[in-house]
């Protein structure tokens, strides 16, 4: 199964592909879509409406899985994430492709097997998973890798308890 | 000048369209574009956007105003909203049509001429201006009216100010 996994914002987005089958998991492409600061806000919202749209007719993903949002301290960075994320949510539901989201904490469930585990646990758990040397970059790429794993693993596992077997 | 108000949600967007001419306004049209509450929140999203889509091609208005985001105490509502205005700014950017927005108090001080004005006093003279007997219903569609009202009356003052006339 080909699964994007998708870290949402205005400035920028991260994304991460992977393919996962029996329980292996392969990075096939991951990146960013970035909007120019400077730009209005709503041509902002179009460009990364556009992006969206482009990445997943590109890449065909079986699934969409997209990070919840997390709500920091800055309520300004907040509203302005909800607005991309808005955005984001429509370019996958036009494109038709089934939409999963998670919290942070499943995230960590998932790939770490602790809720409350720190970043780099993810992070070094993530680049095991996916036998990689290093890490990708940026930040917002890696996460969103992470975010397509967590999908990947929770789909496993649920399979797994339905057939009655060991997730 | 005709000019489409937004008074943005996702479960309930209100919108009112008036014509600005020289100092004169009228209500041409008004209402609110609904999603149902039992639907997956993205397919909510995309009823939103082709709903607004289709009203703005079937109203063509020359400007479009939206408020600004209110940031009340319900964070989950204010989360809610700004994934369904940011599905409306991209639908008015993908329209082509110039957008402006407005605060809350931007909205009173331009309709009333106090920025801390009560919000019947806002109804109260958009029903006024409008020469109507009554203010619309529901809220969502009234606020909307006023915003377009707003930016009517900005315009005329920023105009006026350019031409060294009284606003």
């Amino acid at each position: 199964m080909v699964i994007l996994g998708v870290d949402p914002g205005y400035a920028t987005t991260g994304f991460g592909l992977i393919r996962a089958e029996r329980g292996t998991y392969a990075l096939l492409r991951y990146g960013t879509v970035t909007t120019p600061a400077g730009l209005p806000f709503p041509q902002r919202l179009n460009i990364l409406f556009e992006d969206m749209t482009q990445l997943l007719e590109v890449t065909k993903p079986e699934a969409v899985a997209v990070e919840e949002l997390f709500w920091g301290h800055n309520i300004t960075t907040g509203i302005g994430v909800s607005h991309g994320r808005g955005v984001i949510l429509l370019a996958i539901e036009r494109a038709g492709v089934p939409l999963f989201e998670y919290t942070p904490m499943q995230v960590k469930q998932a790939v770490v097997g602790y809720g409350k585990a720190e970043k780099h646990q993810v992070m070094d758990m993530t680049r095991r998973l996916l036998r990689l040397d290093r890490m990708p970059r940026p930040d917002d790429a890696a996460d969103a890798i992470a975010i397509a794993l967590c999908h990947a693993r929770s789909s496993t596992s649920q399979l797994a308890r339905l057939m009655g077997g060991k997730p």
